[in-house]
């Protein structure tokens, strides 16, 4: 419960791409590990709000009205319902802080929609 | 709302060791930036889990059975409930993440207790 957790040692235990980890829980939300490269889907949240943490590299956001470049050391909150769509030229690792109910698809779905996550 | 924030640029932006400023807020949360020297005072928070990341420096997490070091680019999150001191030897900047409503005292209060946080 109270252990600490090194954020390295756990981006080099997984190498996908668009699956986040579960790596720490708290007040019902979740701190994820994610790895982007290339582009992901247009979709939005209904009830959540998304914290996206560059911790190395960097990727774009794609909003419908505007691109914004996240670098290392940035963050960017995403509003629930705003649509959004991160894409990666390089891989990027990123930090996810969002209530644990979200889904990575958000409102579209679909095939690269993860049901269930793991916890490393 | 979607505007990226640069965490070394906020981090800059303030020299107070033990006054968190909010930097994020989503699904009811903070993000959270402070500085850290000295010792804190005891205390827990009934309602409330805390996250804390070590952006630069270390620092000690007292718990009543136990003290843990916490080094950059490592968390821990505290569970509600549980007594913790936190305690730096040299200054240490860190990002906290838990609920808006999060006292920096907790339930202990007293002198050190900040009524309201700046938003930088």
């Amino acid at each position: 419960m109270t252990d600490v957790v090194n954020l390295q040692k756990k981006l080099d235990s997984f190498q996908a791409h668009w699956e986040p980890k579960i790596v720490g829980e708290l007040n019902g939300q979740h701190v994820r590990l994610a790895k982007f490269q290339g582009e992901f889907i247009w979709h939005s949240h209904a009830e959540e709000d998304e914290f996206f943490l560059v911790l190395s590299g960097s990727f774009e956001m794609l909003f419908r009205d505007k691109t914004v470049t996240v670098n290392e050391g940035e963050f960017l909150i995403v509003p629930r319902g705003v649509e959004h769509c991160p894409r990666a030229e390089n891989e990027v690792q990123v930090m996810l802080f969002e209530p644990a109910a979200t889904v990575n698809t958000g409102e579209t779905g679909g095939p690269r929609t993860l049901d269930q996550l793991d916890q490393i």
